[in-house]
């Protein structure tokens, strides 16, 4: 065995039962690891009509085949489970140190089913396995729940756990890792909470074994050359983390600003990345054996630790309508104390603005705490109460389309498949809408960055207003992105290098023989066995679609003014090229060339 | 007051009092700060006579003025006091964050005196001070002192301490902070063990003053560029460690084996930067504000922890002619936890391995424990006995001059002025050589490192075997690094910027008005106050020599084979740049120019 392990480890929470139980080897390798097996294991093991909070769910976090190997950024877990945010086949990734350990400790997975009566975590020490009592971690932020753990564990144990919001089912709550890594999108952590189960720590003591040692490193010595030597990654990241995008977005006029209404933020200066290190950074933080380091540790008189990441400065920053780094610091760390995914905080928090300045939230409801757009002085408080639930905080909690539907009015949440939209206006980055609206996850900018072309230049510089061939560009990124996250690395490195790169490195693991073609084959294999759980799920082309605002109302002012997203001139080419009929639904003739028909048996 | 902060905290151990005193702004100038400052302190306030071990020595530890600030490694601090190793005056800094937090706390410096009756450690938060007992601590490692002290003390606190190896005086302990950095060389460690000083724990909460934000923001920026964008600081360092200078040293045949009988180790790709990097490295650590993050975090199954770096590898590598890259990393770990400095822990490992071949050091003084060149397994248990003084340890402990002279043989230490050598055999580089005879504190590396021009060919490359003209070379990078280590920043700077650059932070943040000329000639001044201290402690010319194997004994093979050190060609040059008459004792008319004759009051 190569680079797998070849043990899953299945934690019954209902009987508190703990099976080992052999890696397929085919199977993983058919879908490559991490986010590949995870989407087939939730198709094979997971009705998709149930409830997400229900028992029935399950947790599968899944290790790549390059996690914990030499590889750059080869650090990386993923937690597969369907949505409580998007109702959709889910799955969110982190970095840190918490999956190389798993590894270490011999396994390629672990599946979590059934639900606890009480609270409880699981403690993972090589083949040495326990549920334990989390009573006394109940309702404890994460960093002193990962202190107390790690005081209950092996020397160097890692922790992985949620927050208060993930223990009161809020809908956009994450799953912490290494007290301030995330798996942040799409209400992951909710599904640990409705199990009752706090957290996991692991320690491991083994290394996977490499099928080529020496083709691997020297395959990695100059891969790292590269990315050392790349403009993004060996300067940009590293120098200003990717806050670096704040000034470029806002200069392009596609920085979203008071959710959505406008474009062009008059105070991105004063929350920049350039601003963020001169002012507050510490020190970069790097994941497991990654060469890049684009973490930030910041530290303002009250707070110290890691992040903001550019995400959450834009959330919290221009879509609020707020220029106040030190409070954006302030609640990026309540968020990762309560556990709650930034971006749809500080979304959910911008769209609650919106409804407060039109009258739908009464001041009455703020128990008064501020909630104008431009007023920094709430964001902390209503992120804590996000975790809490009280007050208006229980509505904050299930994110930004079930708050504007509460008060009839679901199309002020900027978001897809219920999943609030990142930092970047697609109506002055058409491809980019295209890959959110088709993202199976919902709208999400990790999983097919069409950005990069459009605005960022890289590979190639095209026209970001141009609807022609951006359908090859989304798939491109969709599929790409499947196997990057599949093989347990960070997508980040494909700002350096390409599939022949990954290639050589997964080879050199694992004694696999792809080819750039077949790699990429892979991912649209992935892509499409998310897509067959969506639709099983109920899902229709109806989704694949973008908040009205940004189809019909025109960005009002600079760079990018008197544009929307035309989705609907780029949706059909995007199916076509998929292989999908023109209502989004696979071919039976792709699903063969793809190997897929045996799962997609209607 | 810009820069720096206006206090200097003075803490009593004898009659557990604490002073706050106001700077002299106008010393703190002359002087720079940080090493500077130190040495001027000392000089003022020590009589060079005193036993180092006795409660009239003090711990000045000081910042620079740009520690704490936004420039680039701006987090360093440094421990001066009268060395017990190398009977001087010393003083040894170390990164990490403690440093900086210090600044933050609103001192620019500590100055500790007297002698606690019983085990103490200081706590400083802000303007609350205490001494706390730490009698539950004494004994402890470096790592659990850490963790314990830290649950004591407010969140985020930074902890530095001793290990064993201090509180029983080992003349080779270092002062450890956040867990993985030392203030390594020349047995600080024992000054605070003498005291009583366990810890001191500090946490600070606001910022120094900058004098022009703006432009130093600007500087900044472009000065993180150059540094990313140089081979060194950009790929060389962060993508290897230190550990990237093994091959090149063996490589020119300067990698002394074996307690220097040579100079060529076969074993060297064993243990390598690039080896490091494959198999054990987990991540880079950064210290505050540091964009090259040369710093290694390692993993084997055994132990996990910060470094080793390359002098650590040479020493318990090339040095015993160990191979054992695991063992190396283990023994590194234990260097850090017992908080010995591992350049002279490794060398005098060396020293003894040398004693015992040749039969100075019996069979039966082992402890059954090996102690032949290139036997791993002793490494670890000798390590934790120079902590405990156990057995040899208790020899080992006193560093390698006294062991070797214990038994007669002193020209077996590989040391200068007592302190032990690094990993650059000057047989090979001359100018190199010159840097370590003259060396204030010692044989040591990072005061003048000649081996960048005549190995590395930065800023230029000369030729290593010539003596002409080395003695500019080796003031060059004395007086360069003296004025470095005063501002605060890491010498790692140095490859990628100059005067210029160290220039247009200093104004930018202090509001001086420093040259490239004047900026040198306060490093020239410094080294002359350093000296004026050994002079005054017994030091005469007979002191600025190599060992005589490195004079006398020729390199036997390799690319260097045939050389020996030729230090009297060059040291006449050296005394007459730096204005001193032929004995090495400054000229009244040099000290009038540094603005030094009231210093020199003889």
């Amino acid at each position: 065995m190569h680079g797998y392990r070849g043990k899953i480890l299945r934690a019954n929470l209902s009987d508190k039962s703990f099976k080992v139980e052999p890696l397929d080897l085919e199977r993983a390798k058919k879908f490559i690891g991490g986010r590949g097996l995870g989407a087939h294991m939730l198709l094979e093991e997971i009705d998709p009509s149930i409830d997400a909070l229900s028992p029935e769910n399950k947790i599968i976090i899944t290790t790549g085949p390059l996690t914990g190997t030499p590889t750059p950024t080869g650090g990386r877990y993923m937690v597969t489970t369907k949505s409580p945010l998007s109702d959709v086949a889910t799955s969110s990734n982190s970095g840190g140190h918490w999956g190389a350990e798993l590894k270490f400790a011999g396994y390629d997975a672990i599946i979590i089913e059934g639900k606890s009566d009480t609270p409880v975590y699981i403690s993972i020490e090589d083949d040495q396995l326990e549920f334990r009592d989390a009573k006394h971690l109940w309702g404890k932020m994460v960093s002193e729940t990962t202190a107390t753990i790690k005081s209950e564990s092996a020397d160097k144990s890692r922790i992985l756990t949620i927050g208060p919001a993930g223990e009161n089912l809020s809908r956009i709550a994450a799953i912490m890792n290494d007290y301030d890594r995330a798996a942040g999108r799409s209400g992951v952590g909710a599904v640990m909470g409705s199990k009752n189960l706090k957290a996991i720590s692991v320690k491991g003591s083994s290394q996977p074994e490499l099928y080529d040692r020496e083709g691997l490193k020297s395959a990695v010595s100059a891969i790292n050359k590269t990315i050392r030597e790349n403009d993004t990654t060996g300067t940009g990241l590293p120098t200003f983390g990717t806050a670096v995008l704040v000034n470029i977005m806002n200069e392009n006029g596609v920085f979203p600003t008071r959710n959505y209404q406008t474009s062009v933020f008059e105070g991105s200066n004063d929350i920049s990345g350039e601003t963020l290190a001169e002012k507050y950074l510490v020190k970069n933080e790097a994941c497991f054996r990654c060469p890049i380091a684009c973490g930030r540790y910041c530290k303002t008189d009250e707070v110290e630790g890691g992040g903001p990441e550019f995400e959450t400065i834009w959330a919290y920053g221009a879509a609020c309508g707020i220029d106040d780094l030190e409070e954006i610091i302030k609640t990026n760390y309540w968020c990762n104390e309560v556990g709650v995914d930034t971006i749809s905080a500080g979304t959910t928090v911008a769209a609650a603005m919106e409804l407060y300045e039109k009258g739908y939230i009464k001041d009455e409801q703020l128990d008064g705490i501020p909630l104008a757009f431009g007023d920094a002085n709430g964001i902390v408080e209503w992120t804590k109460r996000m975790g809490s639930r009280e007050g208006l905080g229980d509505l904050l909690a299930e994110g930004s389309y079930r708050l504007c539907d509460h008060y009839g009015v679901p199309e002020l949440s900027m978001s897809s498949k219920k999943l609030e939209l990142p930092a970047y206006d697609p109506r002055g980055i058409q491809g980019q809408g295209l890959a959110y609206a088709t993202c199976n996850r919902g709208g999400c900018h990790v999983r097919g960055y069409v950005v990069s072309p459009e605005v960022l230049g890289n590979p190639e510089k095209i026209d970001r207003f141009a609807t022609e061939g951006k359908a090859k560009w989304a798939k491109f990124f969709h599929d790409q992105v499947a196997f990057i996250d599949s093989l347990g690395l960070c997508v980040f490195t494909s700002f350096a290098i390409g599939a022949e790169e990954y290639c050589q490195m997964y080879n050199a693991a694992c004694g696999t023989d792809h080819t750039e073609d077949s790699l990429r084959e892979a991912g649209e294999r992935i892509w499409c066995v998310e897509k067959i759980f969506n639709l099983r799920a109920g899902l229709t082309m109806a989704d694949d679609t973008l908040p009205k605002r940004l189809l019909e109302e025109e960005i009002p002012e600079g760079p990018s003014a008197g544009h929307v997203n035309r989705l609907a001139e780029m949706l059909p080419e995007y199916y076509e090229l998929r292989g999908w009929d023109n209502k989004g639904i696979p071919t039976t003739e792709r699903l063969k060339k793809l190997m897929l028909t045996e799962e997609f048996g209607e």
